[in-house]
């Protein structure tokens, strides 16, 4: 359609922050030959029954509607799930866009006012976080995790404009207990922390049971990985009203519809399925545990994994090496060329087919 | 699940630009008993039978996958519609967020640099473009329709920071000429207009047509209205390679994954659906004219409309007693409280039966 010969003539329309840009680069979705895909966390299992009827029966004529922009039946099948008030509860299309919304709502980015107190993160943990505090211009500092991969809570103590926890934290898979996030609650109420708990299904426990007590906590969660459902895109926040609002406020300025009636009607389901939920994510940790026996036996490195993912570092070659020889044999993982864990890689959990096939090959790779 | 008796004293997280906002308020989706929604410009149609048949077929055990991210089979529908290349289509969770994104791409932030000039838009047009120019910390300036709520072609052409253009306009429908679009483009081939199209299908042309000449035009689209999918959220812009460019690289800052595969799937077979979308459309349009005629027979004001509505105003009562007297009996259509507009109100053209239900209500009232 564009005549001219110079197609990349129209950048003198970006603006200074589009050109400086550094954005966030998802896990590949591969499109050749890939026999079992373990390196977006995606559940192995097919998402419950109960959504499958519930998409089935939706009459695709009322798709012609706008959907309710406050998704009032999909929060409130999630508050009954919690236990907590339809108004401590926002959703979002994704948890990334949550994420986004809660770094726009919260976090005071630089300018020409005083200066600002710096967000703090760890230095190995989901790489957005560093992305958005770029984007919203934010005062930003990553806090070392200590030489075991463990979140160092005296130094996130200290003072600071906000925190941003992943918990269990990736691409580690290790948790901080509720008692570690109840102390850093504690020590400034009022400094927001937000606890990102994509994989906290596969984890001991959630710290909604701390939202009652302190007020400073946002809790982010999903549907992409314990709900089997990250071909919807569906991600919520659960905390004090006025933290909901806020994020509301963000969204509404932003787009108003976010969450689409298929995506509503599916999340409803998906927090009414129970029985599925139960058993499919104990399968998985079942999985999970018994991979990192059979991984240490083979002498790996295996971190302490509360989620469907297990990190690993692979004796006697590198982990880009691995990754690589894994891939050639079909099998995609995922490795992260960053210093302090390019030793290691990521392996989603999978069907115990997966994890059977998996087992096989590396022993091959070791011979 | 806050134990608090103050559920406001969370606000205290709020960010200066959190506390400052205004967002937008798109029009209701009531609960309460209407009988005729012609509100908020969605189709009256059910979306074409082949995005029915696209949506049955889906294995819904796909969901537990992450979608593609670049949407490519939905953009290669789009580019095939369109006749244009794939990568000059981007796609996002309805216009909304493609806007949105767009704001953030193209338009200079105003901050501790040098004063960067304003955008333009008219002051009376789809209000969510002051909020995005609110939010994106934009110097802005409105450009008042003429007294027929003509766009003011030579005010435009002024300098300006960027031109956003709603063609054909809401809430008024009026419509500029390609002739017209062509001419502001080629007055700075340096400004960026971004045109948004999203009642184009029931106008003349599209800008579409203009785009191999002037790569200063990004062109959005939706399939909320013309393609009855306003439930799915689905939106597009049309441009040169590196504006698109640009957009992706928002959209990874942001939400790397923002369209679900049930709306690509649905909005790829939207776009094959060739036969449905002209029947459709023509038929809204006769809708229209006839709507009009008879209200003009009734002495209201009706602006020429070129979209799916019609902006009108009453014979001899207020634009707002005329919205509630319509309310009162069972029929949603909106008014807009704002000076110029507020004698009128936009009724979105309905089924063949919507719009005898209104006229016979209308001639009850005026009696």
């Amino acid at each position: 359609m564009n005549s001219k010969d110079d197609s990349q003539s129209a950048r003198r329309f970006w603006n200074s922050k589009t050109k400086a840009l550094i954005p966030y680069v998802p896990g590949e979705q591969p499109r050749d030959r890939i026999r079992i895909k373990l390196n977006t966390n995606e559940n192995p299992y097919a998402p419950a029954p109960e959504v499958m009827s519930a998409l089935a029966e939706i009459n695709s004529a009322e798709l012609r509607l706008y959907p309710d922009p406050g998704s009032l039946e999909l929060r409130q099948a999630i508050s009954a799930y919690f236990g907590c008030k339809t108004d401590e509860v926002f959703v979002g299309n994704g948890s990334d866009e949550v994420l986004a919304m809660a770094f726009q709502a919260f976090f005071e980015p630089t300018g020409s006012g005083p200066a600002v107190q710096a967000i703090t993160f760890p230095d190995v943990t989901y790489s957005f976080y560093l992305v958005y505090a770029r984007y919203y211009n934010l005062n930003w500092r990553t806090i070392p995790l200590d030489e075991n991969f463990q979140v160092p809570l005296s130094a996130f103590a200290s003072p600071s404009g906000g925190i941003i926890l992943a918990n269990p934290n990736a691409p580690t898979g290790i948790a901080l207990s509720l008692d570690a996030i109840a102390w850093l609650a504690g020590q400034d109420r009022n400094r927001l922390i937000i606890v990102d708990e994509a994989y906290v299904d596969f984890a001991e426990a959630s710290a909604v049971a701390l939202l009652g007590e302190y007020d400073n906590l946002l809790i982010i969660q999903t549907l992409s990985k314990s709900r089997a459902l990250a071909g919807l895109r569906l991600g919520y926040a659960l905390g004090a009203p006025a933290l909901i609002e806020a994020l509301e406020r963000v969204r509404d300025s932003f787009n108003s519809y976010t969450v689409d009636r298929l995506a509503q009607t599916a999340g409803k389901a998906a927090f009414e399925a129970s029985a599925w939920f139960e058993q499919s994510r104990r399968r998985i940790i079942a999985s999970r545990e018994k991979l990192a026996d059979e991984l240490r036996e083979r002498h790996f490195t295996v971190l302490p994994s509360s989620a469907n993912f297990l990190f690993v570092s692979p004796p006697g070659r590198s982990g880009l090496d691995f990754y690589r020889g894994l891939r050639q044999a079909g099998i995609l993982v995922r490795h992260f060329k960053q210093s302090r864990v390019d030793a290691y890689v990521r392996i989603s959990i999978g069907t115990e087919d997966d994890m059977d096939t998996l087992v096989r090959v590396i022993d091959e790779m070791l011979l």
